[in-house]
């Protein structure tokens, strides 16, 4: 295997990092699930993480690795809205002032907690203008420090810490993590070495699977929609990528029917409040996207920041 | 104090008979309840607790108490749910029949999720008929062994196992409880025996409130209606109300728009499915109904299993 870069240890060091901070969250049995996929499942429970999800984890690490002066300067950050209220919430505990590029389509729950957080929302346009470049701009103006969402060696031995947890209590064969920018599921690969790492992602969104096919970095179509928020960046980084073309197993996508049954399967058998983005790996799971029969498995429930609205669509009410 | 009629002594003993089979459930944070309450507050999520809630400590712990040969002669239960799912769970696991007496407005979650274990389900109305009466004749025509849902020290002894995993984490000044016949209010004031502990019950349903008022059991008014499925029993147990009298500080009665407004604050601010009798201890400290400033408080979150329908009730959609 070739030089990765970012390492296990890495990871070790951002769980030092954060400890005291993120919350340790629980990994949730489920007769149900063990039924419907013939696997013994757990299901890490990062809806239950700060701020609604495991985004605290990487922006907590990445933050608390800036010296203080780059800190007091302010921080930066473009979010669809979970990296967004981790970037604020960590700003705000460091006491220092951080600016947010949101898409204006975020769901109302998004927005509302990263300016509850003290955060300055600055909106886009998710379809017509560009999140890097107005980030760029007011980087320049202000003199701002970014975090990035995904494609940063902090950020990404940030997020690795969930699969540190996993494996501390289970050595799981195979683990499914929601995949956006690859952050997460980058970071889970690292730090659990012996499991096969699946990737999931909306169906029309599936830069990584093409990413793995073709061997380079694929953009999605741009103006493509999907009812996972969280899971829209237009391509993985390629820090994510190289760590994700060496041990990703494959890369799985999920139409959006079945993450709103995964929610719904999340509110009946879990009692977790799953966001569509959150849920898509347990969607892949009881979908049988892949075969789990006699396999122990680790579902990452990655967010739980969901507008009602969205919710009771899932409920079918 | 006069002798009780459980012991914290019967407490460990129970959390070691139901350790592996119970969870563990989490202790969670959460800044937007510190804030409203002026509070450190930590929810005990036993929602997450298998089968929804934290009865399947108590139906574990009575079960697991009983010889090979009782059990074998089939358990017998009456339950507005919870309870019901709790013995029809632990029956399956011990491999012995259950015949649950349930009410017929029961919510359809809790009567599927009685008949998926395996539960035998003999419905009754919870006005007209005698759910206590309906089960002796069952016991005495089959020779089933009743597990009371609160009135019974196994039952108790279990229920403050959920106590007892609070008071390994922290020191709590201050707790609420929801409460019906008060078995984990009793569990959990026997278990945190530093703590002023709050049994909170649903307006109407007074029974905890008028029973410590005039230092015996008083009765509900038949008939009255409540969102708190959960909530309905007719009146404390005299098991459970000879440790409340010398041990409840005192309690809460909530209406119900407050416990709804409380299910849509789990929703939102802890990302947890909780049920309406559930959520009223929370409700009870979202709403200021004792003075919580400055405290270290815990409120058990006791159940999630709630029908999609009360839940968008609950989210106003």
């Amino acid at each position: 295997m070739s030089t990765l870069p970012v390492t296990i240890e890495d990871i070790r060091a951002a769980a030092v990092r954060i400890k005291g901070h993120a919350v340790r969250t629980p990994l949730l049995r489920c007769e149900a699930l063990d039924a419907a996929t013939g696997a013994r499942v757990f299901v890490k429970a990062e809806c239950l993480q700060r701020g609604g999800a495991f985004k605290f984890r990487g922006a907590m690490n990445a933050i608390a690795s800036m010296s203080a002066a780059e800190r007091a300067s302010g921080i930066l950050a473009y979010s669809s809205g979970n990296h967004a209220i981790a970037v604020a919430t960590v700003s705000r505990l460091f006491g220092v002032p951080a600016v947010i590029v949101m898409p204006s389509d975020a769901p109302r729950a998004k927005l509302d907690e990263v300016r509850a957080q003290g955060g300055e929302v600055v909106l886009y346009d998710r379809v017509r203008d560009s999140r890097e470049s107005i980030g760029a701009k007011l980087s320049a103006e202000r003199g701002l420090h970014l975090v990035p969402p995904f494609n940063d060696v902090r950020v990404i031995a940030g997020q690795g810490t969930a699969g540190l947890e996993i494996g501390e209590e289970i050595a799981p064969d195979i683990v499914l993590t929601p995949a956006s920018g690859g952050g997460l599921a980058a970071g889970t690969a690292l730090s659990l070495p012996n499991a096969r790492v699946y990737p999931v992602e909306p169906e029309g969104h599936d830069d990584v699977a093409r990413s793995l096919e073709s061997g380079r970095v694929e953009m999605n179509a741009p103006g493509m929609r999907s009812i996972c928020d969280a899971l829209m960046s237009p391509a993985p980084g390629d820090i994510t990528f190289a760590i994700g073309r060496e041990r990703w197993a494959g890369a799985l996508a999920m139409p959006d029917a079945t993450t709103l049954r995964a929610m719904r399967f999340a509110f009946e058998r879990l009692k977790l409040v799953v966001e569509p983005g959150g849920a898509i790996a347990l969607a892949a799971a009881l979908e049988g996207a892949v075969d789990l029969k006699g396999a122990t498995v680790a579902i990452i429930a990655s967010g739980g920041n969901v507008d009602a609205e969205m919710f009771a669509r899932a409920l079918g009410v």
